[in-house]
């Protein structure tokens, strides 16, 4: 047994681990998309979250990966390791490149989820699996590799996000937003007048969990980010502290702001709330202090109230809030870490940079803002392109015979809940 | 890399992960509480469980943990580390400080939550928020003080709880006892002559799962209180086996237990059995035998179906079973160390002692029962006092109207279920 | 601290978060299987999971662990280390004799949950204690000896099962048939001419998130089976990517294929294809490429459509398709090793052997084709002359009166889910 041995093993634990909490995600998703939708819905969020991890997951691995993080063509994109096979001898790390593939497949896999929100009670479900696959294997790979790739040439112009809030949530976001536009409202949500209809979430005690088990994996997705143990093994215990207080801190704002707004604290802005201190902190969670956490935390809860309401007043339908949480709190966060980075955070990274707040100037905060602005246009932008792409070969939207009955019923067959005791006779299936 | 960095590394994943499991049983509890109560209050649990996991960590941050793990004085309370700020050398692993803060709040997280269960379906929201700061903030940082902090005058006294039948559970469960008096019964729970009513779990499959998830994050509370993994690898693996088989022989001991006094196996009983049985363990789990282990569990969860009838038949209203689960089975954990725990076990943690079945004599055994008194009265105690200081500020009971409607609807102004397949138009809020 | 310290440490962390992620599958198994038939008994077939997690574990503690990893004789059973006591000397592992336990007895809490969903909504529950001994004292214990301990007549023949697609799969799946055609089908499952009927699941959004949480699970199932991480951390990596791509492709191709064979994608069908995925990579989640895995993957997933097919028009029943999952995909996969082992793959477990297709000739393939058919030959009879035996003594099957109450009234005395809001009067207990 060797010194390196043992750190090839330690890495590879703590990344496999981390993998499986962010992977646990889908579930956390899958939960909390099924409890804000209708009932007569439910299954079939469930299965465009299924759609995600299992498409995602093989497109990633046949180009998307490659695309993302093979040998950098003029900082653009990636030309190498379809499949894991050719030159990737640019990534090192401990741990293997298989290893590496699969805790960034879980971030594939959790930036698609964001979308499936957004378009949820109305998507159909052939052209999800067209745009998961344009998703997956194209528009996030290349923002991503801008970034994150050895060569990116946002992250070579000093763009810094450690696990996200820009490439992950900002990107998901705007995608979201775009396919919701794009797609347009349900049927009965906005009157004549552009006032808005609700209808209350089917199952919050489920949405509730899945936000629980969101928080749970988040540490993978953070803490992981650093993807060695032994290397980081100080900034690791710093950004789960960061992670917990701006989660803390967005829940908390939002319950006590939601009784000063509507007299009552609102559980599904609860519930949101602590996903916007989450994903507020993603891009900063290694470079700001705990201050700041619970600060960012804090606005974005806030700001994802506002952003809920304004998208509301603005006639977009985004039934799970999806763009209020990881559009506007992925924007804010990767913000804020041109304000709040910390020199001797960043250093421990081998960053030479600082926020606006600690003597860094405007260049990083700068570049953040051009990285963001870049991101979030192109995932709006190749969304929309990508939606219209598809409805040339298919509908991007059920019929509205199936939207009324819900898309469990008239797209899967089966409804999410039964409380049938007897059976049944199978009906007959027609051309059969 | 050096053997330091490994190890700092091995024992920072060990206890974030171990962390980021404890965190995940507030997921648990909100399903079991959820699952337990009437349909019309689950909502309204869940988001007391936020305030739990979001008022909790915020408020131990800021002054909690360092009235419990702060520079001590006298014995009583910590004096150092608001903010995580100040000389806090004396606590001293491999891990950060930030890291050891993390356990540490996942712990005093999981405390309020105990209280949570035993107030439910008529407990103020607002007051709920105020009890959660005086818990997370005082009450038991200061008794976790006198255990757990190098210092303490419980811990000097002899005392050992590795990882808080006494000072999580059972303070957790006289906690929720007095609670659980001060508010009194829900209205309809006894009639007249003292003879009680009941109504059935809305939700017995979440209830269900949060047990299961529960269990899963205990191996993260007991085997992670060993806060390194380099230097007590052999009592991890013997700390799991003893939780795992006291949470199944808690189980089985009810499955059968109420098969013989009910004539059925009792859901709700078994699934408390195997909480009572993990519960029971918690002290001792790293210092007495797997037989020791197996019957501490079985006593356990039949002490716990005992102490449920009798609360009922004293009037006392705690609709999860909260002090039968975690004070009762606290109680006799604490005690049982002082009976099981072997000297070749404690030795490993550095400690010269045993218990009165392995010729510790009744030292030991004096030292939790005194400790046990102690904490349990503190416990019950400061919270009569602080709800009788909340009293005085707002009401601590929601009112007849909102208990009876329910408090998702009265309170929160959503259904925890929904339904509804159509969108109605928003109600106009008053005075807006 | 000194590397072996370090090594044991990071060894025994691996091997105990791992177990405790294949315990939590029980709450998946929970989630799945309770969403998967009628609401009336949703709490019995919980009931059943606790059962296997509570009597499991005491049983493979007290003699089954002894049975299957004791010291040897002749190759059929293991003869010491009961209660863990006595010569275990040949387990060498740098974990604790107590850690591998651990994780063992995750193994065979997972077999027995695979037949607990064969056997739903009509089996006995006294009866079902009593089996749950036989397949966890001796039956699992013995079958897996052969294959797993060392001296094992079947490894020694050459067999190979990484994670237990024969040992834990093929065995559960073929025991879950042996019950489900011993008992035989529900209630107004079949009519007189052989025609099945149906009735819809009664809570697909938990049979989802169950799904997902042993998707979870089986990251600790199968990368944890190296039960080291120093010295198998590149295979680790490996593992866990030929588990995620065997279970998007098993999930992927189930999309798609019900697409086509039932013009929509079958929610049911789609939860089941993941897990056939994952059980069929079970085996040689170490041996194979990420090719074959996907291969595997997918050709399981769609032999589980066609078997949950077969078995409906040959009039067994199984509810939640055990053995169209587990039973047939494990075979498959058991199978596919002898095809895809390769050679740089298997050597790093210290092996020389290969698959048919990497030049090993038809010797492993044989070997895992006699092994497959004695394993599930084994638990199919066993399973049937156990239950001849429990027959007896306590009838198997419920009444048909307590069947078409539901289980949960009609054994427990609790429905699983109630709207009551409010309280009634306890009933009085016959006899009491």
């Amino acid at each position: 047994m060797t010194i390196d041995q043992l750190a090839g093993g330690l890495d590879t634990i703590w990344v496999v681990l981390s993998a499986a909490m962010i992977l646990l995600m889908e579930g956390g998703f899958a939960l909390l998309e099924a409890g804000f939708v209708r009932q007569k819905n439910a299954v079939s969020i469930i299965m465009k979250v299924f759609v995600d991890i299992t498409f995602g997951a093989l497109v990633f691995f046949l180009f998307g990966f490659a695309l993302m993080y093979g040998k950098d063509a003029g900082g653009f994109i990636g030309t190498s390791g379809f499949m894991l096979d050719g030159d990737l001898a640019h990534i090192q790390y401990l741990i293997s490149h298989e290893t590496y593939w699969l805790f960034q497949c879980a971030f594939v896999i959790a930036v698609i989820s964001i979308v499936s929100g957004a378009v949820a009670e109305r998507f159909n479900f052939k052209a999800y699996i067209l745009y998961t696959i344009a998703m997956t294997g194209i528009i996030y790979p290349v923002a991503g590799h801008w970034v994150w790739a050895v060569g990116g040439w946002l992250g070579k112009l000093g763009m810094i996000d450690f696990a996200g809030s820009a490439v992950i949530h900002a990107l998901g976001g705007f995608s979201a937003l775009a396919a919701a536009m794009f797609i347009g409202p349900r049927i009965g949500k906005f009157n004549q007048d552009g006032s808005a209809n609700i209808v209350p979430p089917s199952n919050l005690p489920l949405a509730s969990v899945g936000a629980f088990i969101l928080w749970f994996g988040w540490f993978g997705f953070n803490s992981g980010s650093t993807l060695s143990a032994a290397n980081f093994y100080e900034a690791i215990g710093h950004i789960a502290v960061t992670t917990m207080l701006a989660a803390a801190s967005g829940g908390a704002a939002c319950i006590l702001f939601t009784m000063l707004r509507y007299r009552k604290s609102d559980p599904p802005m609860v519930i949101n709330g602590a996903l916007a201190g989450l994903v507020g902190i993603t891009a900063g969670c290694a470079y700001v202090s705990d201050g700041a956490a619970m600060l960012i935390g804090a606005v974005c809860g806030i700001a994802m109230v506002f952003a809920t309401e304004m998208l509301e007043r603005r006639g977009v339908d985004d039934p799970v809030g999806a763009f209020a949480v990881h559009g506007i709190s992925g924007s804010l966060g990767t913000l804020a870490v041109g304000l709040f980075a910390m020199p001797e955070l960043t250093k421990g990274f081998g960053l030479e940079t600082a926020g606006l707040l600690y003597g860094g100037g405007w260049q990083l905060l700068g570049a953040q803002a051009l990285g963001l602005v870049l991101i979030s246009a192109w995932g709006f932008g190749l969304t929309w392109l990508v939606l219209k792409a598809i409805q040339a070969v298919v509908p991007v939207r059920v019929t509205s015979d199936e939207e009324l009955v819900g898309l469990d019923v008239g797209v899967h067959g089966v409804p999410a809940y039964s409380q049938e005791h007897d059976f049944i006779a199978l009906p007959t299936m027609d051309g059969k």
